[in-house]
């Protein structure tokens, strides 16, 4: 799909500009996706904007003035807030969530897949194969806006979404809930037709040029391949999803 | 990837208009993808196109002159013949081919997918699970140009793809050859994994929106379905199809 990635700009009804809207935009309810500030906004109202986006977990982008104004709203004053169409979770609350209901955990988390139709691509796919969360950091992904929900045909609205502040945090607290990690590598040995995805696993895709970042590669308990006929250097990444994550629901229904 | 399909217009230099001009491509060995005639067009030199193509097998688009102008090229003479970048395959002499390796024919036969983008990521998919030709039909399918096979990842210049006049009569050569037809469909009873797909068989694959033609599904000797965790109409057509060869291929794998 990224041959024919645009250069999205915010829909305007999704913006919020000016010190005042933003701060009462955090305490009104509202969902924000995140922050952009001017690199060079200063002052007692910002540090207040600051504050706020830290306890509420909203990634604050800094970004040159030239980038505000190219949202085209009036007033900014040097800060615009996001509101976000999808509602994110916090990833303890999800495990709980599943664990309680009786059910081994079934996640997945993204790493560097940057392209937001990609990710709701794979989130239509996800939510098919029952899986209980999707993780993303918080960082480097774009704002799951109305193109994503489309591409994901609704799906980003029932799957939750876990935003990170990083994901290889995110990886030790699935570890300290007894979640084993696997990592999708064209490089491993094991196929992973022969990897146990019965209990309590999150799974780890990285993007199609990067793959998946070596500290958090270190941090996967398993690594496997999709092994393949032909001399070709990979699939798409959303096929790759399909087959990992429907290998993943077939064990579980034949369980 | 539909939201973002675009009008496609044929690049210009893949385009050969004019009487002469398109009666020499013909007898000097350019492959052509099809040709776009002026539905009023007429007239000796016409006609010997019309029976050329039919020789050749090239397929005949009948359009009004507003299209032939809308390619920008001049002195078309109400035919203009397009160049394919896609080499074209004849369906027994692939089925020969693969039988006397010794191996078990493995095709995809794709009815109603029209997004050549689509018909590239299915390709990428399908070459690397070991597929051994694509089937697709002669009509309703755009020309597989530089798009389809950028999306493709370059795998629709390696594995064949069959052309054909009508899918039902290709159905009919595969079953003369001893192939199982099987057919993908969300309300068969049979699961994909319960299907055997490593004696020679071909799979057919329909739109997300139409699936199947009722005339085709009736020539398939098996249908299955993607059994699904949520209460969501389908995978996309893509990810599917990367399920259902995967599977295909495990299986060869595992013989």
């Amino acid at each position: 799909m990224k041959n024919f990635r645009q250069k999205q700009r915010p829909r305007k009804n999704t913006l919020i500009p000016g010190c005042q809207r933003v701060k009462e935009a955090f305490s009104s309810g509202v969902i924000l996706d995140r922050i952009y500030l001017d690199t060079r906004a200063s002052g007692r109202e910002i540090d207040e904007i600051k504050k706020l986006a830290a306890a509420k977990q909203v990634p604050v982008n800094y970004v040159p003035v030239a980038k505000l104004e190219s949202f085209n709203v009036s007033d900014h004053e040097g800060v615009i807030a996001q509101i976000s169409k999808v509602k994110y979770h916090d990833l303890q609350q999800i495990i709980s969530f599943v664990v309680e209901k009786g059910e081994a955990p079934l996640f997945l988390i993204l790493d560097g897949i940057t392209d937001i139709r990609n990710i709701g691509g794979m989130a239509r796919t996800a939510y098919c194969c029952g899986v209980h969360a999707i993780i993303i950091p918080g960082k480097g992904v774009g704002a799951l806006n109305e193109d994503a929900i489309l591409t994901s045909a609704g799906a980003l609205e029932k799957i939750p979404v876990c935003r990170v502040h990083s994901l290889v945090k995110a990886a030790d607290e699935l570890h300290l809930n007894g979640i084993k990690i696997f990592a999708s590598e064209m490089t491993a040995e094991k196929n992973v037709f022969d990897c146990r995805f019965k209990d309590p696993c999150a799974i780890i895709m990285g993007s199609e040029e990067k793959g998946i970042h070596p500290v958090l590669l270190k941090a996967a308990d398993e690594k496997f391949k999709i092994p393949m006929s032909g001399d070709f250097e990979s699939l798409n990444v959303s096929v790759a999803t399909g087959i990992i994550l429907f290998e993943a629901m077939k064990q579980r229904m034949l369980q």
